[in-house]
């Protein structure tokens, strides 16, 4: 089935077009091989030259995915008709190099290890585009440190807050999501039919190398985690991959969430970029929507479905490979990684050019009002007032709350005023009792943490050198 | 993403890609609009000749498939490129014309019934091949109408049963599944920018013809049911046909889940076809795959998640338009359609092709053998026994079951031999009382109800006929 | 597990624990079996008077639902300690009767069965339920036909709309997914150890009565379909009925969605019935919460993914009975069940207390004002200005568009005013042509149509008693 | 909804009841507000003896489960109700101890803190469990170090193996899953109505301690890690928790699923305990039924539907409290711990008992026989053979796979015989060549490397003791 994307705009992007494609993945697969051959000539395994023979042919523009697609119904994978196809172009190169391809590997380990491989490509384009998007939000949250807003729980207005605060928190989610895919280690796949490396110890045989010492090689050039046994069976290389890509789509999908509803017209404390040909209508020529936001609400719909399928191929993994438990977690995992680098890009698009408007901000802020502050009144005031404060103060609650949405801020500020005597609180002391930038409690102390917390390196540089060095898993 | 289906084997076939891949989508789209402008032509709204003009230009061919995804995030879907560059080519073959492109559409009207067009014609085939399926699986039911076998539960051996009864019963399951599938009406969409048709009553004001008829003829022309009203925001027309499409993958899982146990080397009662390259192995040559199982596993353990994420749109869809959960409908729904698709196109190869071997089933049965029978017996022989007959058919029972599993059918016979008194039961009453070909109940009888249930046209012509029938949707 | 709720809100009230709780499981359990007895006893294969034994003996409250459930573990599944408990009562009572207790039956049948008759109590309450609430909603509809409010899409303002459309609009998801629910075939089981009816077939031996009539006797009592063959393996009745539940879930999750936003402090348009002990906050005495929507909400989240979980048990169904994909089945579809009665009644709740206020509906409507207009305006004024009409129209959108959105409104009229020469269109003219109440299209057809569509009674009798006619499902 | 249990029985047992039922949620609730009295007591911001009132009043057995539940309907949490309750026995008790019950918390952060308290007491046994299945692993594993059985994959014969291999990888899944639950952070919460501790700033204010003080003395005193921002927007806590606990039950799903199939008469590699009550059939006397394995299945399908609930929660949790994402995760958090609970109970019990039948291992292999080495001998033979060697071993592969299954071994035994001279391979080196045991690859090593990366200590002690070191998360 050719899919450009037409029904999928949020990952129709030219990047994840190159990093997530069938062409990316055929030059994964193609890598695997080529990279294994040169490990055993390396070793001394196979003749001297063929690992160049392998890597010319290895050349993924010679090869046709839809026809490689459509043989793979023949064993259920892609790995064996392009092994075939491999090794006859390496024949027509060098006839003696065609022992070098695919020798003692079997179709999984090339396929677990190319999907880790692809995965290790995303996850790097992931980092860097998420550290770009931190860098704009702790740019947004320096900006907005004091700009007021409300804070908002089950719709409903609750206390004080600063937008400083709230952009500070929606880093946090995304830092924690990409520092959790930052860790999650990619090992490369060696097992053999059935786990055993029986094939890998016939070919090592009489030779100094062992397989593990093979394994450990072909990891290390591919840039990829080394097992400290084989993972054929026990898929949680797989889950734990997919539970942090799906993260990192729940930590776009809460900020795309916030801004669908701050962009509305009747809130309109935030505006999504203008850029050319976003948020057109093809009928409405007034009406600019918050497209971004749409798509990144599409995709972080779409992220717990496709982990939950790979948890559900890991449970049913039965045997030494499954028996279409194992086929049914290549297209899951790929379209969490399109999914997540389609949604980080749009997302990095979206807070480098939002627009915050905070006169509007505190228009919201305004329509309840002091009434906002009614825990401060109450353990500032019902002290002043002797033994029934408590009751009074909750009275004027009543009160104000029976007057229309309009008019009760005024009759919450005007009945305080009329229950408390001026002479227990002068009429400026109530001003500022009544102010919301005074009750913001640690706002900005946590917005500090939050933003102390960022690596101080622009990328995430860091967590790709960690994941390089060969981390053994187990 | 460009996708082949390098990763998904279930739907890399040239039908599948035919219609269910982007270029289908593209010519539904297409299919929409220029059936539209015929509409509006006919019914005397836009200039003679233009709906000529607008099926020149709504040819698939001159769109690039790639380029409008990525035009696509500017507006969130296709549509809006599309028609831009489709007026484009009209006005270069008609000026006149343009006005007849799109006219009080919205992109969610092309958008919802493309989708549908394209579920209609994926239906079609479906019911096509499934009624092959069902017809297949009918001669199979007939050919081994007396065929032993052991009915499990529970994994374990339970009772005798045929495998005429177990090709009944998965017909019955994909003949069922089949039948809903047929039956959900597919309605176009109309309703303009908020489902209240206020385009079209400017359209067709002073004409004689209401936006209603308007409606109703533009489904008509495509094959689709005429919804009564706008279903701009009651996704019920998407979220059952995805239940019925996960339901036709439900009913080749089941039957793929059987067949996979059943060809099983220690069970051995059944193979895949051994067609041209199929269950090739990429490592061992001795080894014949069940791949084609193995694809159909594949493709039902994805069927309810995809089905849940368009229950999810449906429940998440806000407004008049949802901003983002409308979005996330386009590709579940067309995974669904893809994967059924494939999925039943790898059932009718591998029913058609199913080798049967009725002489394992026989050794299978007999693993268990007089044991299966214990019910049966304790009714015949208990009554023999006097008022201590139950305590010592139990015994019996028990006694065989201590002994060894390959000695435990024979202990139970004997057992049973030495327990009854020969005047009793003669040594061929016992015999017969243990025949497993005695003790199927109404299995025949139920074989039989479910093939006669069967329609007698060869396909499915019936069902598709009834869709065609415009049957309005409210 | 006891679980009362505490964690559940949302089902946590007493019409649902009445009709889903464990409780209520046991008494269908007991039904089934006792009501199995009478069918045995009229049909003369057991004693006289086993059944008044039986029916005695079939008292839930003479047994432990926490006990039953642990020894569950020993076989799986409730009934066999159940009928082990049942018969030891049965005996103290008239020792000859035991011998009509779960005669020729297998767990799975009353499992099964009991399922669907639990379902059927279930549904028939939930018909009520939405009806009463269809009623409401069809009040609401009536009473705001002419209210004016906006249409929305992708969160942005669109097209002028009318508030009793989107009341009817509800409606017609409601009833589309309350008709599609009383449409559901609730079938008995009855297939015995392997679904052969082998032991029935023994039971029924030498009477005049086959074990198909003991089956639709058995159904016909218990209100249920009879089920034409057995459907053991098949469980598409399962998922039928779960698909079903779902799109209840997801059309009251629709509803709520769109009050969650309308009841916003900036949009104000309406709010959840104030009454005692709802909407309370534990901290903040002014807070409001919308918590009906809220609870709705959580059900609507819960739901795709329990059906899915149906859907997954019916493709993973292997063999006659499955080890472990049916025991999966019951508490999701006991969620399913216990939320959509939940959600039902909290949804009733809510919209028969709504408070619709049409002035902040008009305010907001307002907020863009005329240029929601502006394509009325570009077919009505454009043909006035020449050639150059529509640019000079445009033009006019986006000087407005560059205004600040306060001011966006006026100054949108404003330059059209000074754009149209005031002889082609007067002042009234304009005015008119501005007017949102003007441009509604087809709202109020559309409206007469999904309250015709309803049926006249006021409650669901006539679905109730389609089900009750014993239709057969094949 | 009065949930006992009788529709799972995977989770009916004393330990999940007492660990994750509504008492134990009650405790939870009550033990996170007693401790933050005593909190505010050592902090003195409270009167002396006011946390020993609060301790007397916070006794679960006072307050009743089910009245809370459906009080909780009123504010969407049970936290608002149980306040009040517990209030109002404090005041009798010690009415000045009031004002320490509660003070400067919201109802998110007793629910929040409550929940992560639930899930380290389950955790903390499920460690236990899980570490007393390991060690009943590796002591398999070492006991059939030298068993030898087939590998399978795709449902085929692929190459030798042993069970004590087969073993080490099931401890393997299941160690790395108790390793990352293990390394779950479970973080208290303590942020206030909106996440700024605006109220905790007026309960410190001119006393010595910071809201974050006290936040990091109640995490202490419960045993919860310290976090060291608010996360009430960023719900990875529990997205990282669910998934590590769906991780558990995919490493007992792979295990259930193999021994399903080990256990299958055909096959009889395995049998489950034959404890008392276990397996029992409700009508089959004969029957064995491995019913914890089913129970166990029935768990891991489960777990993926609960932990894409938790997602979809967090990529929807909208504002600074969500309007009824929050109140879908509960439920589906409380599944999860409560289904893996009752697997890892239930998969000691089958681990312990299990029952290994070396014979049938090898009579299994014996099937495929030399078949399965036909690599091997593709390796040592084909050099023997010269230039036509390849060609002539598979000629003898391709005669044997045309035998009948029975015959296939020995015919590939006796083509191989003849088609290598006796002078090139002795018949005891043919014999040798086609020994399983000699092609076991590295089967040993994987084993023993395995068995060696398991923690020296009988049990978790170090697991849990680093989870109790307050380790802060970021």
């Amino acid at each position: 089935m050719t899919d450009f994307g037409l029904l999928s705009a949020v990952t129709a992007s030219p990047e994840v077009e190159a990093l997530t494609g069938d062409h990316a993945v055929l030059t994964a697969l193609l890598d695997v091989e080529s990279t294994w051959s040169a490990v055993l000539e390396d070793a001394g395994l196979v003749p001297a030259g063929a690992a160049d023979a392998v890597a010319e042919a290895a050349d993924p523009d010679l090869y046709d995915p839809a026809s490689l697609a459509r043989q793979a119904q023949g064993g259920g994978n892609p790995v064996i008709p392009l092994v075939t196809a491999l090794k006859a172009r390496v024949r027509e190169i060098d006839p003696a190099a065609v022992k070098a391809v695919h020798a003692s590997l079997t179709s999984q380990d090339v396929q677990d290890t190319a999907l880790m491989l692809l995965a290790a490509r995303v996850r790097a384009e992931l980092l860097r585009e998420l550290s770009r998007t931190t860098t704009a939000l702790a740019r947004l949250s320096e900006e907005h440190a004091d700009t007021l807003c409300v804070g908002r729980s089950l719709g409903q207005h609750a206390l004080p807050y600063t937008f400083g605060l709230k952009a500070a928190q929606w880093l946090q989610g995304l830092n924690s999501a990409g520092r959790r895919l930052g860790e999650v280690a990619l090992p490369a796949q060696f097992g053999g039919a059935v786990g055993t490396l029986a094939s890998a110890t016939l070919l090592t045989a009489g030779s100094s190398v062992s397989p593990f010492a093979l394994a450990q090689d072909h990891a290390a050039r591919l840039g990829l985690a080394t097992a400290h046994v084989p993972w054929h069976g026990d898929r949680q290389p797989v889950t734990v991959l997919g539970d942090a890509l799906a993260g990192v789509l729940d930590a776009a999908g809460k900020i795309a969430g916030d801004v669908l509803f701050l962009t509305r017209p009747e809130v309109a404390e935030l505006g999504e970029p203008t850029g050319a040909g976003r948020g057109v209508s093809s009928a409405m020529p007034q009406k600019q929507n918050p497209v971004l936001s749409v798509l990144l609400r599409s995709a972080a719909l779409q992220g717990p479905t496709f982990a939950s399928q790979l948890h559900l191929a890991a449970g049913l993994f039965n045997d030494e490979r499954a028996d279409g438990a194992w086929h049914s977690e290549w297209p899951a995992l790929r379209s969490l990684l399109s999914l997540s680098l389609g949604a980080v890009l749009t997302l990095r698009e979206m807070i480098e050019g939002l627009r915050v408007f905070p006169d509007a901000m505190r228009r919201n802020l305004d329509l309840t009002g002091p009434l906002l502050l009614s825990e401060r009144v109450k353990a500032a005031v019902a002290p002043l007032l002797g033994d029934a404060g408590q009751e009074a103060l909750q009275a004027v609650v009543d009160a104000a709350l029976r007057a229309s949405p309009e008019e009760r801020a005024d009759a919450y500020a005007q009945g305080l005023r009329a229950a408390v005597p001026a002479e227990a609180l002068s009429d400026d002391a109530l001003v500022e009792l009544l102010d919301p930038a005074g009750y913001l409690g640690e706002a900005e102390e946590i917005r500090r943490r939050i933003l102390d917390s960022l690596p101080d390196t622009p990328d995430s540089q860091d967590a790709l050198d960690t994941q390089d060095e060969g981390a053994t898993r187990d």
